[in-house]
């Protein structure tokens, strides 16, 4: 199956206004590459919402900081199309860097305080350049509607609230976490990890469904499981923690106790890799 | 005449959807109300260059600095609609500060350094105010084309950088100044002049044609065509000059000398009104 292809905005925008000229409602699935069946879940489900469905594959720059893994990314285009094409993806843009940052581009948003803790806060910059690149794609593609993985559940909390802000006209659909038979969320980043360290990744969504299950019993105990969370991902074999919080559902702020709707979100890490994971409470 | 209004998103949206089925292009005129007659020229252009022409009055809290006259600016939203629509305008969008920033909102657009000098590094934040709420304002109503005065012309390229940077599907169209008898620049301020400050004004554009003519004439001499016209209007009466300078047009840099497209860009001060002009050079 070949997927078409196009790497211009002026392209995109063409076989959308076809596409919508037609009548027909139109999804984008925006990804970085790599893609496993967390991505392809989400093109089923636009798919399921819409008449077509475009996916993007961009490796961002400007949401990497200086010492991350940009450069080491992985890009497979010509796998991920067939991938796409096999979900029933329609279109696939993928544009140059130079597409979408040429010479002058000055540009940044910012979305306030749901970015600043949690991944904000051990990726300074990383929110205001999905931001600014999810708005780009959005308003390059102008979809009905937009579908992003729970996965990176702050990255799904900070898209709504930029959407609503600005008043983007489309709608954003979460997704649901994609797993692995013993419970690893599906991640591009997965790729990076040894033998040894994917069997002790298993233990990380474990562990949060343990602090779940505690904090439901006794919702006036969250920092005694958030603890306790903390030491079985180290006693389990992770070599960090970089955070563990029972936070309120859209705004991310930490919870003392529990009297709402939550979400636990955790970053551990295996050598360089960070893994995430969250679930609802 | 009577000016329909509509005071939400849905409603704007749901006329200009209409407007866009039957076939028509639409214009946008965003204003902050106080309206003269540089804002209706806007408004004129906009039936030039569309079928239907929007406009929206809003006093944009945001782009206001703490100090600056926020509560005092001039609003009569009945004699603004009356304006409108004896210049052909269509549709006036006045909403409510709430539904411009309901509870919640936190997004803020930086456009990067086309808005660090000159009006930005006397008003900071204030483009990060003007770029968030047009943006808005571009994304509510969808518009084919939207119209700034030159008057504000770090304003003008700060839209410009904006749109590009984020693309936004509009296009931005600039407008002359227009000037009243002795060539002051229109502007919603001037009504806080007293009579004798409103003399004195009438100087700044004569100035700023003597800079625009000497630099012409010597294109080495910019600091010293620039340092007479901040002697003369000094001497004219005006209180205090806060930059007057010769600048690229795009990335509004100064220059010491003329080599390309320049643009000779002032403030200066009568009392704590700031009266802003430009010229081509």
């Amino acid at each position: 199956m070949s997927l078409p292809t196009v790497r211009t905005v002026a392209d995109l925008r063409a076989q959308v206004a076809a596409w919508r000229g037609q009548g027909l409602r139109v999804a984008l699935v925006p990804t970085m590459g790599a893609l496993h069946d967390g991505h392809l879940t989400l093109v089923r489900r636009g798919r399921a919402l819409a008449d077509k469905v475009v996916a993007s594959v961009f490796v961002n720059p400007t949401q990497f900081g200086p010492s991350e893994d940009f450069a080491r990314y992985p890009r497979d285009e010509g796998g991920d199309a067939a991938k796409l094409a096999s979900a029933g993806c329609d279109l696939l843009f993928a544009p140059d860097v130079s597409v979408m940052y040429p010479d002058g581009f000055a540009t940044s948003i910012d979305v306030g305080p749901v970015t600043r803790r949690w991944e904000g806060a051990f990726r300074p910059g990383h929110f205001n350049g999905v931001a600014t690149v999810v708005t780009k794609l959005l308003l390059q593609g102008l979809p009905d509607v937009a579908l992003f993985g729970e996965k990176d559940y702050q990255q799904l909390q900070t898209i709504r609230r930029l959407v609503r802000d600005l008043d983007i006209p489309v709608s954003i659909e979460g997704v649901p976490t994609v797993r692995e038979a013993d419970g690893l969320a599906l991640s591009s980043r997965n790729a990076y990890l040894t033998a040894e360290q994917r069997a002790v990744a298993a233990s990380l969504n474990r562990v949060l469904r343990d602090v779940v299950e505690r904090v439901r019993a006794e919702p006036g105990t969250v920092a005694d499981a958030v603890a306790a969370g903390e030491r079985a991902l180290l006693a389990a074999g992770f070599d960090a923690v970089d955070y563990l919080a029972v936070v309120d559902v859209a705004s991310l702020e930490p919870l003392e106790r529990l009297d709402g709707p939550a979400r636990v979100v955790c970053t551990a890490r295996l050598g360089k890799t960070r893994l995430l994971d969250n679930f609802p409470v």
